[in-house]
């Protein structure tokens, strides 16, 4: 049962990265296998490294033909919806940031099942959340967004993953946790976007990034 | 006997990207070991891949002192026929191609050694096929040339990857299946390219990629 | 106790990377956690990748709670000292060599413990030491250092390799080699970006780089 969630999570990230992959190959305008091929990598990636770094080989999308599916069809989604061109931005940065949320979740789930000290599977998760953006950004050839609107975006990683751990601690329902800390990582990051809010700023105000 | 065949190909493969990545140095005239470096890891890189998400640890090259000897040949020659300059950027792509094709397909033979299911295999296959070239174009800080001349990049793999899953359905012999799908990629690709064959673009003409 | 000096070496190379990290990101301007992140990920990134390559997972920094601490006191510690902007690069590329040379030491010795032959230690050994710099500067969107800055990079790497694997062969005692060998990384790449040491040049004068 409490896998099974953890596997709801891991799909309900990959579909959100899946669009936020094919909305990026769109905006770059590739053709139909590099939309599904973005979509794919962005997907999967952040488990992967979750997978990798922790030695569940072979990665998890791998046992599972569900996975490969479930992309195919959230491409084809968003090619099907991508005639809003406006709102392409818009949305891709709103499902980045529910993949970033669920995705986080897992990364800390997957450590601490693994007997990891609390703070490393923070950190595992906020790898497992951040890398299957980064790595789409990079094949895009652009800025990875998380350093270009940067706005709290660890930040809403480690609250939620300090929430998962101690709820995990006091034993609350693992269904509850689940849903509670991913939406704590996305409304943190959402509210932070929406608002410009950022971390105390300490560099002289003078001085220029070149 | 079946694995022999394999370990050819992994060979083939690595001699052609250790080649393609050591032009693409000389290209951007870094010096004698920076090409060693990165024909090394254009040619290791598809395979590491490989071994790492399907968790075949130490990974493939780190058994085999061949390989090692095999990119430092390759890379000498490389070298000895730079003169040629006004042919590095045709052959680059055409031992980048000959590099897909067999990597691809011993990414897909992995898979189906592992007893992933063959759509993944052959997903596997075009990671396992693409990822050297991927590396060094970014280690080059370039665009990777999968990006920039996708003719038919994926779909090669993806027909290659169907016919080998198929023909080993059919148990024909392994090694025909072998020659055979890494011929059928390389020849669309390399067709794809010549004919400047692509995907139906559905993107309206008015709209330009920034 | 041969363990205990790898380790140590180990955080060495972490402190190292860690600092050049968190000056990167200084230098990009980034907030403190992008500062702490991008310090985690160069620190971690040479063991994780010797790791994860070598089939030790979870990846070494996962066991052991302290090389967070470790890394959060050595961002503390950079960005106390982050007033002197102006030595900011030269501390960079100081911090950078440390954490190459010692990270180099401790791949080639993961290899060899691994009964790898002695010359695939030293690839491993290479990019145990390079990888934590060049994804500093990919997710920094700069050209990575050593391909900007190359003089005797690999080099470097390699002669100390080699000594590491022939001290180690004539059982010289393993904390000598440890300190013996990273120090000739470490002044041996030193010299050679003071005095612009470079490999002999074969490219003709007259063409030029793109």
């Amino acid at each position: 049962m409490e896998m099974s969630l953890f596997n709801i999570f891991d799909l309900l990230g990959t579909v959100a990265f899946a669009i936020s992959g094919a909305l990026a190959a769109m905006n770059r305008r590739m053709d139909l296998f590099g939309i599904f091929i973005i979509g794919f990598v962005t997907a999967t990636g952040g488990g992967t490294l979750r997978d990798v770094l922790i030695g569940q080989t072979p990665v998890n999308w791998m046992h599972n033909l569900f996975y490969v599916y479930l992309i195919g069809i959230s491409v084809i989604i968003a090619i099907i919806f991508r005639n809003k061109l406006e709102y392409l931005k818009k949305s891709l940065f709103l499902f980045d940031t529910i993949g970033l949320g669920v995705f986080t979740i897992t990364g800390v789930e997957t450590g601490i099942q693994n007997g990891l000290h609390p703070l490393i599977s923070i950190a595992l998760g906020g790898m497992t959340g951040a890398f299957g953006g980064v790595i789409r950004d990079i094949l895009c050839n652009e800025i990875p967004v998380i350093f270009r609107k940067a706005e709290l975006y660890a930040t809403a990683c480690i609250i939620g993953g300090l929430f998962f751990v101690i709820m995990h601690r006091y034993q609350v329902n693992i269904d509850v946790i689940y849903v509670v800390t991913s939406l704590i990582v996305i409304i943190i990051r959402l509210l932070a976007v929406k608002y410009h809010l950022t971390l105390p700023n300490f560099y002289p105000k003078s001085t220029k990034a070149d």
